[in-house]
């Protein structure tokens, strides 16, 4: 037996999910410590005093409150952090700890439950952000926040996300991750084989791996976006950089804050720092031999699982007429 | 937001957990993929052909079915599988696809309620160790089809777990896993890092950072134990080895398979090869100043916790009079 990966697995219903997931402090110290995340947060809001100074914060899905007291300490004249899970009574303690308890107010429920003591925020502050950004992200809850509380002319942070794809060679790790099935210890697998191949991967790829081009395929404006835009089906298009093989397509995300007097960036991909986001690999069923300019034309669809809103349909078309190799494919893949 | 650790640490009913934690394939990738494991499991099994053939075996948690399947291959005259997860639908497809259904019968259901197609079976085979032995075990399954299913002088693979304590310099991973809460980007939060130092760490711990003798402080007969013995208040004593600092307490727990003809056995302590049980550390609120042959005496006990009995209560009590230092105390751990 095993039990975090375990647990990693198990198929909760959304409500327990949601509510229990967050209660362990091992997941904010993951967060805490994803130093590229959390600076990216504290910079945005300490370095612009001159943005929270005597503004209304909102802080949607506060966690440990750790983004709520940047806010705090940035000038803000209120924060009110709301979170479902039970962190937020130790997120309380540590307000409390740290003499922020007059600056801050917290509140435990749902966002479309909760009453805030004021009728518009001026700024939202929020890291909602899923594997393959989308995935389990809290975005959702962020547009109910912004529809109902923020006011006019006011600020998200951040407020600018965008998806990459690219290609990978990856022959070693695909060997491991899919073939290991066709014989374990003498037994064929092939079944669980199939349900390998269908799950994008999450995992961080070496920046000399990629072979392609980077392609954004979704930009997200987070303070004019509609759930509805969430649910896409875009084109994309990427041009092979060297000779080499194509064993899967990856996918990444950019953060922005532009909103601060010097807009504050990161990557999650693999030409940048770590984050616990890591990148997400889609493997294809055929090996692409690919050459020097070649290019591979497809699109990539992203909608809420029919059965599992929860879970993520990821649709890849593509098509590849390259000067060894040509193939065209569509592969529906289950983020669950 | 971080998805993995956030439904690792996801607080769902025994229910939920059980049933839906083992659903997913990425758990059994990487038990398969442990090779101390499984081939300690295949070898017990697979060499023993003159203990498995013709018998009747039943698979205690069959998972993907790869026990059932060596028994098999072993010769037995039938195997029952059984399992709760849907993983088990699986297994019916990889028994079917490597031509053993007429060999293994595999039933979904609870230990307690499934009727087997036998009145008795000669052997019981099954993989149901936790984290710290205990934590999560498959255990009380085993032993309610030992009870209810296995014939006098009937076998049970593997038949002995044994429980080990020793102590460990640790002091840079200390630091970073406890003092890191102290500030936190500027904030202090206090109540994690209580949290996180009444709760038992699970991770790969270095040969050479063990300071101490070993002692074994329980060891379990699973053809004889009964479910009231696993909860338990034993002594220890062990004898530092070195002049150097104790940061903190460790467990690991070693296998065996006596009844095969040449004993097949496999440790998950730090002087063997990596396993995914890894070992336990339980962090001391005092460091202690160790010098060679001190001697530090205590009781480790063991207990299902009465809110939650899926969770293990772990109390260390120890006393410590050493050449350079000297120290007493209670530590009472949660494992959740």
């Amino acid at each position: 037996m095993e039990i975090d990966a375990a647990a990693a697995s198990a198929g909760m219903t959304s409500k327990d999910y949601y509510f229990d997931s967050y209660a362990h402090f091992g997941i904010h110290e993951e967060m805490l410590k994803d130093e590229v995340r959390t600076v990216s947060y504290r910079d945005s809001i300490i370095k612009n005093k001159h943005i929270f100074q005597g503004k209304v914060v909102l802080d949607v899905g506060c966690g440990t409150g750790i983004l709520s007291m940047f806010a705090a300490k940035a000038g803000a004249k209120h924060v009110i952090g709301v979170d479902m899970s039970n962190i937020i009574d130790k997120a309380k303690l540590i307000v409390e700890e740290n003499g922020l308890s007059d600056k801050i107010t917290l509140l435990k429920g749902k966002m479309e439950e909760v009453v805030l003591p004021y009728d518009k925020v001026d700024i939202i502050i929020s890291e909602w952000m899923g594997y393959f950004l989308l995935y389990e992200s809290m975005l959702d809850t962020v547009l109910v926040a912004r529809d109902k509380y923020l006011q006019p002319n006011g600020m998200i942070f951040p407020d600018t996300a965008t998806m990459v794809i690219s290609t990978l060679e990856d022959a070693d790790y695909k060997e491991e991750k899919l073939n290991f099935w066709n014989d374990v210890y003498g037994f064929k697998m092939s079944c669980i084989k199939e349900a390998a191949m269908s799950e994008p991967l999450v995992d961080t790829v070496e920046a000399r791996c990629i072979n392609s081009s980077q392609c954004v395929f979704k930009t997200i404006d987070i303070l004019t976006v509609k759930k509805e835009d969430l649910t896409f089906n875009v084109p994309f298009e990427i041009t092979i950089e060297r000779d080499d093989y194509v064993h899967a397509f990856i996918s990444w995300f950019d953060i922005e804050f532009r909103a601060c007097h010097k807009p504050v960036r990161f990557s999650t991909g693999p030409f940048a720092k770590y984050t616990h986001w890591k990148q997400t690999v889609f493997y294809t069923k055929d090996n692409l031999t690919v050459s020097k300019g070649d290019v591979i034309k497809g699109s990539i669809a992203c909608a809420p699982n029919g059965e599992n809103p929860r879970d993520l349909d990821i649709t890849i078309d593509y098509e590849f007429e390259g000067k060894e190799d040509s193939s065209k494919d569509r592969i529906e893949y289950r983020m669950c």
